[in-house]
Formats: structure tokens, C-alpha cells, sequence
């Protein structure tokens, strides 16, 4: 059976992605971080949605780059802000994130055999993170194929991004499709222990306009 | 004062480019990484070598890797072998070890607003792992560049190789003429805890083969 690293965060576009690689056949291995983040809840959605779609394995990585600070999302020192629609890379941007889970994912791929790592970026409804955009994924994708023993036989391990193009609305349309039950997913950078979102930070409001504009009732649990 | 993110492991290669970047006038930030390895012993040699150089910072980002398997580094069920000039990647081969490593050094020196990240990878006398291959890291400096906030607002992060084309003899030259005491550095991949090495590992051939051919009296510590 072909297999699949899915970067599992929790939040609405990695399931997604999770539910999407099992309607192609693959056998799903779940990959989490944590990495200190404040809303460490998302890391209880991921484990449920995990067992959810019968992943072959979840592995939760620790790492501590919390420690290095500079971001909303880990460091104490910086709030999370609200919504404001600036065009600003906002102050929740991790640096280098999705390199550091996209260069794990492909070590365990690696070790795996598997051929595919999804990722659920897009580059249509985001938060102007420089590590979401198909340039970067491109490069990404050319380094990789320079970066491991499997891709020197000939084997790359490619980066599959399903929704790379897509709005939330259409993300939000395309899981439903495939069954996803989003009321356990937690998308919020607040989020409470309890998986119960702000509905006013970047991330809240990007998932809730992607529900209204998909005419699909949202069912985030809100504070 | 213009700062640099050494990848410090605590061996020959990582503090002859930490001497390196010191004698450049860099401030230095050192990172190390708790990912699972058996010679551990090489964190408390990076430990030692930060403070003689005075760094500004040291960081040791724990990473739980290992539990993912898959090298004779980190899985108890696979032994490091002995040096046997096999042409073929050896069982020490971390998957994405590198791409992991100058991921993290990447976000840090973002969040340092660090130019240089310096890395002491040699495709001379190497294992043959093919993250060190000019190539590779080519496109990792692509990909990089594409990666952060700092590379959109016209700032790059550029990776400094100094040692790729170099010998381990003309590394240890290097070194000696910076002035580095090499009996703290531990290569050895089965290093004790007090830091001796085996004298058999392809890490210890490589190291006592530069040091014989540099015509430099070997200070490595041998059980």
C-alpha cells in the first residue's frame, strides 16, 4: 500500500488534507509538532482526528524552538492580535515553520518509503506567511529531491499541495465532500484548552468567512 | 555588530567554523541539537566550546527525531558500524538531518536578524551523505531565500560552507591556525560519556586520517 506523511496541525486545511489523502488510497501517517505553541489544544484535535481517519501512526515531534522566540504564537512576550486586515506578514508568523515541518516530514518520509508528504498551505486565503506561497513550495520541493538517500535512487518523495489554489470556501466544500466533521478541528491561535476558539484572530476569521462563503453551517465552537 | 548562527555539533568540523566565523568578526549564536544521538557526549563538547569562544548565545533545541527510527545514530536496534570504505551511504545516515538543522538555524537567524548561518559540512573526505553535496546545499540557499520575511523584505539569509571543498587535513590546518584546541571536539560516533572515542567509526577514521595527513599530532581522547 502507498504511503503518505500528512502534516496533521489539527486545524481545518490539514484534515482536510488527512481526509483527502485516504480517499486516494493511501496508508496515512500523522505528524505533529510541538513546538511550544500557546493554543497546544490544536495538538488534542490532532490525536482525535487522527483516530478519526485510522491513521497507521501518529507521531507527535517535540521540539523546542519556542525557546528562540519571535513569534505571537510562541513567545509569552508578544499577543496574539485580533483580526485587522492589514497586508502586513502578521505578528503570529513563525519563522521558518513550515521549512522545519516540511524538512521533518521528509526525514520520516524517508524512513518510511513513502512517497508523498501533504502539506495544507494555500496561497489564496492566508495570512501572507512567505513559507505558504507556491515559489517557496517549488523550492522546496527541487531541494528535497537533492536532500536524501531515496531521492539519489531515484525515488523522490514529493510535496503535495491540494490546496494550494483553493479559498477556504472551496477547501471547506471539498472536506465536507469527503465527510470531515470540522466541529473538531481547532483552527484558533487562542484556543482554549478546551479546543474553544476567540472568532478574532487571523486564523478565526479566515475559517469563518470560509464557511459562510461555502453556505455550510460552521460548527467552531466558539468562546 | 554583524551576528552569525553556527551549527555547532561539538566536533572537528563545526568548531573549526565556529573559530572561523569569530576570526570573520561575527558575533556568534550557537545551536546544538538533542535529537536522540547515542554520543550524547558531543552536546557536553559543544557546551565546552561555546564558552572558549566566547559565543553570544547557545542554544540546544531538543528534537525527538529519533523516535522516528531509522539510523544507526539514534535506533537502539541498529549498531554504528565500523569503517569499512564502502562506497555505499552508511547505516549513520540521519534522513534530512541537515535540511532539519539549517531549518532551525534559518528561523533563528531570522528572529536574531542574523545574515549568515555557517555549517561545516565537506564534500572531501565525507560519508558520502548527500546532504553535504554542494548541490544540495545550493538549493537549499534557494529555497531559503524564499522561506522567510527577512528574504521578501530584500535581506537574505545566506549558508556559509567554508569547509566544502576542503580536505579533513586542510580543516585541521585551518583550525590549528585559528588556534583551536581540538582535544575538547568529540567526532567519535560512539563516543563514551566522558567523551572517548573508539578509534573505529567512520567519523573517527576520517578525523585521525586528517589529522596524520596535516602532520598535526592527534589530541582525540581514544578509549
Amino acid at each position: 500500500m502507498k504511503k503518505a506523511v500528512i502534516l496533521l496541525s489539527g486545524g481545518l486545511d490539514s484534515t482536510t488534507c488527512l481526509a483527502l489523502a485516504r480517499s486516494e488510497g493511501y496508508e496515512c501517517y500523522a505528524l505533529s509538532f510541538d513546538y511550544g505553541q500557546k493554543h497546544n489544544s490544536e495538538l488534542n484535535a490532532a490525536k482525535k482526528i487522527s483516530r478519526q481517519f485510522n491513521t497507521k501512526r501518529h507521531e507527535i515531534v517535540t521540539l523546542s524552538i519556542g525557546n528562540l522566540g519571535g513569534s505571537a504564537l510562541t513567545d509569552d512576550n508578544i499577543s496574539v492580535p485580533d483580526f485587522n486586515g492589514s497586508k502586513e506578514i502578521p505578528l503570529t508568523y513563525v519563522p521558518a515553520r513550515n521549512t522545519i515541518m516540511l524538512s521533518i516530514a521528509l526525514g520520516w518520509a524517508e524512513i518510511l518509503d513513502a512517497d508523498n508528504i501533504y502539506i495544507g498551505v494555500s496561497a489564496v486565503d492566508y495570512s501572507g506567511y512567505p513559507d505558504c506561497r507556491p515559489e517557496y513550495i517549488n523550492a522546496f520541493r527541487e531541494m528535497a529531491n537533492l536532500a536524501t538517500k531515496k531521492s539519489i535512487e531515484g525515488k523522490p518523495i514529493n510535496i503535495v499541495t491540494p490546496l494550494i489554489n483553493l479559498s477556504k470556501a472551496e477547501t471547506t466544500k471539498l472536506g465536507v465532500s469527503l465527510g470531515v466533521d470540522y466541529s473538531e478541528t481547532v483552527s484558533c491561535y487562542k484556543a482554549t484548552d478546551d479546543g474553544l476558539a476567540c472568532g478574532k484572530c487571523d486564523s478565526c476569521h479566515l475559517r469563518k468567512k470560509g464557511f459562510e462563503e461555502a453556505n455550510t453551517p460552521d460548527p467552531t465552537r466558539y468562546i
